[in-house]
């Protein structure tokens, strides 16, 4: 079942202590797409300038992701600079150019508006919504945010979190929107808000799914049991840069591709949430994602499992 | 099968979010013995002072835990004061002070020298490596160790680490070890010192075991395969002291209880670390570990297991 995402596409120049890359195809909707791609088909919304070529399409073509909904706007994509140096957790900002971004208005194709499912990605919330009301027949809509809507757009933001089924945020997003320091209250509070499932992002450490009260009960996900999946200890992180996009593509990707959402299924989808981001981190920008194959994500898949897994 | 502990026993006052305890009982031997006594027969090593009596005996005799080794010396108990009020993840010291434990001698009983497990708590490593070396028969060698022997006592430290078979330490005391901030090649590093095995205990997140590259081949844990058991997530928790000893006293203890060191063994072994952890933050102090059942312990291993568990 078809997934359509709606967020940015843009270039990253990145320096880690791996290296350093010069204008590379990124942007949350990219990492997010070709990530799912692997799953299940995919659809973007977004907006690009006249940078964005034959040769950017191509990454998205050869991976069959449908960009009838990428407008091409007058001026330069969305261009962000950062820095992994001094710290390979958390990106140090150098520049963020929004270029056509600033005025970006979602336009939705007629042919994407069958699709069952659809992802938010982190843009202003007031374009979160206004898509996700333009498609009233999906049955789920997955979302994710960051500080700056948190900090400055509370508002608007609260109104997008009312209508997303499942959050996928790291842990200090969650402690500041919940506004404590209690994993499990500042989960608590966070379903509060209207998500079914809140995702957790731990890094390094994997993720932590948590239920709302009565949003999964009838599937066996309650609010006393939440799930962990874990990440895998890597000897090398080239680039950190997509590994959150990439997660909540190969885990939304995982559950468009299955007919029904059991728990057995939310939990492989964690699962390979972050195989996902483990791929992505070995190469810079996209690379790795581009090219890889279902057997190699089955092989990892089975790491994972093996990592935790008691006889 | 016995383990020897040598280790701190102390009092502790502590504040935390959830309130103050004042002088409770208290140090890495205390809970590594009261949690691994769930398991099996543990003995300790130790000095306390004056302050030390009757009600502070009825807790280990009351888990049938062997004092004889606890030597009785003139003054008072090593000491230790900590606030948690801002930041519930790491101490802040206020006070310590060393007492009867800055002359501390370790002496072996008798009748402790047919134990086939040593636990090597956080003291000097020089005193480590004279109980390791006055213990030739022990079969399994576990140990801790803390950032002030890492920087400030190196050499004596490496001296101990050669006779430890499985090494406990956190992320920030692996980094500081290995010198270097990459996980894996940290835990590479650190195993090259001796170790067979590593236990990085990651707090909230739960701890990853790493393998040396030919210790435990022939158990089937090799260095490429590493081995992570989450935490649960508590919605409150009351007082973090104690959490990573007694998660030892649960690993090394669970391990002294099977016949046979197997893979299924360290990997539970790991799982009843983290349910051990998850009891003593619960309440202040040792409250929580003295009074546990079995049952209550295997229950909670249900949800460990669940918690990560894929069908």
């Amino acid at each position: 079942m078809a997934i359509t995402v709606v967020g940015s596409v843009a270039f990253d120049t990145v320096e880690t202590p791996a290296g350093r890359i010069e204008r590379c195809l990124a942007g949350a909707a990219t990492y997010f797409s070709l990530a799912a791609s692997y799953f299940t088909d995919v659809r973007v919304i977004g907006v690009v300038g006249e940078d964005f070529g034959a040769e950017q399409e191509a990454v998205f073509a050869a991976r069959g992701i449908d960009i009838r909904g990428i407008e091409r706007a007058p001026g330069k994509s969305f261009f962000w600079q950062g820095s992994y140096l001094e710290n390979l957790n958390e990106a140090k900002t150098l520049q963020t150019d929004l270029n056509v971004f600033a005025s970006f208005e979602p336009k939705i194709p007629e042919a994407y508006k069958d699709s069952e499912f659809l992802f938010l990605a982190n843009i202003d919330p007031v374009l979160q919504k206004r898509v996700r009301d333009a498609m009233p027949q999906v049955k789920l809509v997955g979302g994710d945010t960051m500080n700056y809507w948190i900090n400055d757009h509370r508002a608007n933001l609260l109104k997008t979190l009312a209508g997303v089924d499942l959050l996928l945020i790291n842990d200090t997003e969650t402690k500041l929107l919940a506004g404590t320091k209690n994993p499990v209250k500042a989960a608590q509070d966070v379903l509060a808000l209207g998500p079914k499932a809140l995702v957790v992002k731990h890094g390094e450490y994997g993720a932590t799914a948590f239920f709302g009260k009565n949003a999964f009960a009838k599937l066996g996900l309650d609010a006393h049991h939440p799930f962990r999946a874990p990440a895998l200890p890597l000897a090398e992180v080239v680039d950190p840069t997509g590994a959150g996009d990439s997660f909540a593509g190969g885990f939304f990707g995982y559950i468009a591709s299955q007919p029904v959402l059991t728990p057995s299924v939310f939990k492989r989808a964690m699962f390979y949430g972050g195989v996902m981001g483990s791929f992505t981190v070995e190469r810079f920008g996209t690379e790795r994602l581009q090219h890889l194959t279902r057997e190699e994500i089955e092989a990892r898949f089975a790491i994972f499992r093996e990592l935790t897994h008691l006889d």
